[in-house]
């Protein structure tokens, strides 16, 4: 195999050219932060389990026509996926009281809002992903008003499909963040979901016990992260019942 | 006179009960807090010029048809308005950017910014007056989406007609903060202007010197605070050229 070009790394994954043009290779890594960046650590497994993970989620919103930039996953720890330009905002769906929204606005956790809330952050770790309104992202640029509606619109889909995906296998999706990108194709941009969706940016609180199966587990320091990032590829029928590290060396790069 | 009901002491005036029902006094205080109550102290004769450039600002913009609370001035430091409902929002309208959007977006102060941005914080000591979206506003019920387009739209108009005043006499309108309230009337509630407008709520920095001439001396320990407020009335021509402190004395309230 041909050594690849990196084209950037992040906090949790690596991007590399694809083979084709128009592709871009997303390697998921173990790696994990907190507070933006302030928390940093390791979380095993979590990269080949997210990767899968992102991978049917994907899969599953392509199914009911919403774009995506998901080819196909290569490997373990690989996916190929169009390279988009992205818009850099943090779509953040709420439809329970969870995290930041809790402080900010004096809230008590865990309380359903009266309707899912969409939020906006600037992707900019430098000022610490501030919200924003759309009066900002019209002005300077950052997305057209025509985007930010179609933008919304998928997200809200997105979060009624999701919602119920996850109620059938007996967890409440509390809040995720979503990122979206542009597509140049047919002679026009067209809004397609990028980056990934999982246990990285999603709150899942089993229904029955209330337990977190997410990353607030190590954002909080609760002790089995790995298991909850696992327990969700289990309740997703990603990977079996059985333990999940006998996968990963029991299934080669190439008889993937 | 009869002793008056005292209703509210908030940090810059002081509401009464009213002569006739569904009015309200204002009276207008010298005192001064910044950072959220964090630095606190007095501007010697703000109450009484606040009084009167509010006065003055809400009569021009009910000539271009802005409603507002404002009915008439009763002396040095009070004036009579509609008592309303406030909408319990901060609207801040920012030309240039200056103060928290500098910080939270990493821009240069004294940007001029593409267009006015319009942003809504929630009033909300306690937490910060935090930023808030039209999401988070309208499923909280703080207000209806048609409200928020009324306030947007009047918001906006305001922000040309004062830029056009303050550039008239040599002042640029840098941003400033509105608050507005729900007033029945003919069966219906309409949005009203409520609130003040005057130096402790808007930026004015002069065009020629660039000097502030408006909270931020006192925020930012710049000196020379009541002057600026002075200066403003004046340009206003709301205050005789001479030494302001005369005028004070040589009104008693009864020659109002
Ligand atoms: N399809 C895509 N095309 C181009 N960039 C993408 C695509 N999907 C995700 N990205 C970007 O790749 C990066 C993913 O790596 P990650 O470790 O999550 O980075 P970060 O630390 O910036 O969040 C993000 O910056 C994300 O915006
Ligand atoms: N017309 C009105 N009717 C009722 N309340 C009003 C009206 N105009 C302003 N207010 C409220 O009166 C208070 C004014 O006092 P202020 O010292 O500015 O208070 P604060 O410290 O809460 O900002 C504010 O809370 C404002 O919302
Ligand atoms: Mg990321
Ligand atoms: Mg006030």
């Amino acid at each position: 195999m041909t050594r690849r070009r990196k084209i950037y790394e992040g906090k949790a994954k690596i991007l590399y050219e694809g083979p084709e043009p128009g592709t871009i290779v997303q390697y998921f890594k173990d790696d994990a932060t907190a507070g933006n960046g302030a928390k940093k650590g390791t979380i095993t497994g979590k990269g080949v389990l997210n990767n899968r993970i992102s991978e049917y989620l994907m899969l599953q919103l392509a199914e009911i026509n919403i774009p995506t930039h998901f080819i196909r996953r290569l490997n373990m720890r690989e996916q190929l996926v169009k390279s988009v330009e992205i818009i850099p905002l943090e779509i953040v769906v709420r439809n329970v009281a969870a995290g930041s929204i809790v402080k900010r606005l004096g809230l008590d956790e865990g309380k359903k809002l009266p309707r899912p809330i969409v939020e906006y952050y600037l992707k900019n770790d430098e000022l610490n992903d501030p919200l924003v309104l759309e009066d900002h992202i019209t002005t300077f640029n950052w997305a057209t008003l025509q985007e930010m509606d179609e933008i919304v619109s998928y997200t809200l889909r997105i979060n009624d499909f999701l919602r119920g995906l996850f109620a059938g296998i007996g967890i409440k999706l509390i809040d995720f963040k979503l990122e979206y990108g542009r597509l140049w194709k047919d002679d026009e941009f067209h809004i397609v979901l990028a980056d990934e969706i999982s246990p990285d940016n999603c709150r899942f609180w089993d229904m029955a016990s209330g337990e977190k199966l997410d990353k607030d587990r190590f954002r909080r320091d609760l002790g089995k992260v790995e298991e909850a990032y696992q327990e969700i590829a289990k309740r997703l029928k990603i990977i079996p019942e059985k333990n999940f590290e006998v996968i990963e060396s029991s299934n080669p790069e190439h008889m993937e």
